[in-house]
């Protein structure tokens, strides 16, 4: 079977039967991760390019580790050191990477339609590994992957999502495709950082964090970018913690099955606290392992894998 | 068969069978970078170190690229995190990753000469992927390679290399490589960016691309260094573009079947318009597709691979 | 047979036994990098992460080609470019890292006991590559296996250590391991870099390098960190190479088969003259290379290596 599209672009691009062959081909290669041996030859002899023009640890590790355990070779670009500080365009820097054929492109960039404008310009697939404020597919990918192995399911849950919806790449996938999978999803924060067009999604709004933690099965919270303090998008870290911070305080009505999930990386004491972070409800860790498992799967599924994962 | 050097650090040491048995080797090697399974076991087991002490892109990918596909272990060097920083020499840097026993040193360095001094100095073979303004011998390897493959022969061919002759190693290596296989070589640039002993070189000189273009088979432009403007070496940007650019108007008496050639990065409107680069002529992606594969022939050559490469 | 440790943290922890464990197999796997083909199946699919989050060449080049010759993937973080810079934790990023699943960590940091840290919370094992101005007990392994190389022994043998002992995590592990191996040890340098607590090691202290030499078996001089002038340790780099350099006069009073040898990177004509590091009695890049050796058996007996080493 075969996914509908030949880049991970957006969450709008995929369909439902993709979204389960994602998750089923995941859930497969995940127990590669735990063997003794961790590495199939199901990509023996494919070239996966890492373009990582925005600063990226466990991102750019995530697909680097899911390539080499389908024995790809990889290679990884950053800004730095590239002819890109040569003055060259981007466009120019990747069709000079592609004329050395390789077999797909990942890529991260701190602006917004970048890996669209990449897959309209080359002949092989493109994975958006995060763009801007826009999307970061692969991220909601593992995230729902997580849910419904915590939760068994997805469809109906209520999920609440907690942070700067504004500037979240990772809030906008995950909308997405949470609303796609018919869960009930629950925006809340500051005022100023609810985007103006929210409404375009099937989600509620909140403002009040309390209010919804009550009903919440799944709460995701989103990393505090510490220089939208010079935005005025809030007033301060502290005042931010203490209205929409995940903590002993705030979680006291949850429920007693609630599940904790972040992106990372974790501003501990902002937007969620230690004791939250490292408790027993807490699925942030497992979301990093699944992270492998998802991009195992899409690097497998894009470059039409043909040996076995055996 | 084998290479009459033991490193590649100028033209100048190639012998022509050593040119013919390089070009041979790199058409047969190309081929395997458009399989679905794009590696050969024929340097398995062999270290090559890249040691790029200067900026690169494409050259630095294409040297990585040609070891994994011959599958060598590839270990990668900057100045920026190493040894150099601390205020160790160079030469004792070398010498250091040379007791680990690796089986080819690739350097790019912006000093003239120093892949000489490492040669001199270590046991294991070097390739010169760039020193300073003295000599990039696989580049001109690779174009050498492009104007076969598209032309079919390149003695007698008349052949423009246009812009700052005086400090492009591009220029040299490939004067010295063209010159040798009996093209016929015009050099052309502002007279500032001509050097003072072109003479040595069994070259044309021409201050006025208008009237070589119509007779060439080929054109080869180079990169313009932005930095050169403030050494006073042309009066700017615009006026190089106008005067040496290559352009609708300036290519209009060009002949039918003109192949323009860029060793990238590309300055888009200043040595090259957009319309050209990219137009029919060009084979600039060739000439890094081909890039691969002259290197690949090269790690080959010089590391002895005894296994097959099928 | 197994080592006593989980991990390398500090050379406390080995017991003689261990430490013959891993000098034997490093002289069996030693071999393998002077073969054609160095590589041997023994870690193939397991995936060993080097985090460098201090400068280094050699050790990181050393950890990664040990690695790569053993077939571990090996994937390599440094601050830079890191989740570090955006203000995460360095046990969240790590405990991020061991998401992933990988079979063994080696950190290299600034701070003294960052290794132990880690170690205490996460699950795999860590090998301690140095930490600020505690212990390197991998340099140290690799001092010891080239002193019985070229000694045939090491229980009886005077070793002068000179240099700032007070700040060198080479001189600490070594001063350990030699020891315990019931070396003769006398550590020399200038009064401001004698630790106050050296009393503590079974050592002799001297601060005249020509009332040891004569005596000596083998010297060890460290490296000069220039930082050190600032905090006034000595008064000049000068001054240092006058009464703590090793040079054609200081070392006159040598024994014929003295052994001179040295961490890197040297600062030439400071701790030790060109003649000298140059010379017959230096196996300063012996060093280096028992150091691939060492690092693959540590890799080696960690990773608990099923498949054969042939």
């Amino acid at each position: 079977m075969n996914l509908s599209t030949k880049h991970i672009l957006s969450i709008r691009d995929l369909t439902l039967k993709d979204i389960e062959l994602i998750l089923e081909t995941a859930t497969n290669l995940q127990e590669i991760s735990k063997r003794a041996v961790k590495k199939v030859p199901a990509l023996r002899g494919k070239t996966v390019l890492l373009c990582f023009f925005e600063d990226s640890t466990r991102t750019r590790a995530s697909f680097d580790l899911a390539a080499k355990r389908l024995s790809a070779d990889t290679l990884t670009f950053t800004s730095s050191g590239s002819a890109l500080s040569k003055g060259e365009s981007l466009l120019d820097t990747v069709k000079n990477l592609e004329a050395m054929n390789p077999d797909l492109l990942v890529v991260r960039h701190k602006l917004s339609g970048i890996p669209h404008l990449l897959a309209k310009n080359i002949n092989c697939p493109v994975i958006n590994a995060g763009d801007g404020t826009h999307e970061h597919p692969t991220q909601a990918l593992l995230d729902l992957m997580t849910i419904v192995q915590t939760k068994k399911k997805v469809k109906g849950l209520n999920i609440a999502i907690i942070g700067d919806i504004l500037n979240s790449r990772v809030a906008r996938s995950n909308i997405l495709l949470l609303t796609k999978m018919e869960a009930k999803v629950t925006v809340a924060g500051p005022a100023t950082m609810i985007p103006a067009d929210i409404a375009q999604y099937d989600v509620k709004i909140s403002y009040d964090i309390r209010k919804i933690i009550p009903e919440a099965d799944v709460i995701m919270t989103l990393r505090i970018q510490r220089e939208r303090e010079a935005e005025c998008l809030f007033p301060s870290l502290r005042e931010y913690a203490r209205f929409f911070g995940l903590n002993k305080e705030t979680m006291q009505s949850a429920k007693k099955d609630v599940v904790i999930m972040h992106p990372g990386p974790v501003n501990r004491g902002v937007e969620i606290a230690p004791e939250i972070a490292d408790g027993p409800h807490s699925v942030i860790l497992d979301q990093v392992t699944n992270g492998v498992a998802v991009r195992m799967a899409l690097l497998y599924l894009l470059c039409g894998g043909k040996e076995g994962v055996e």
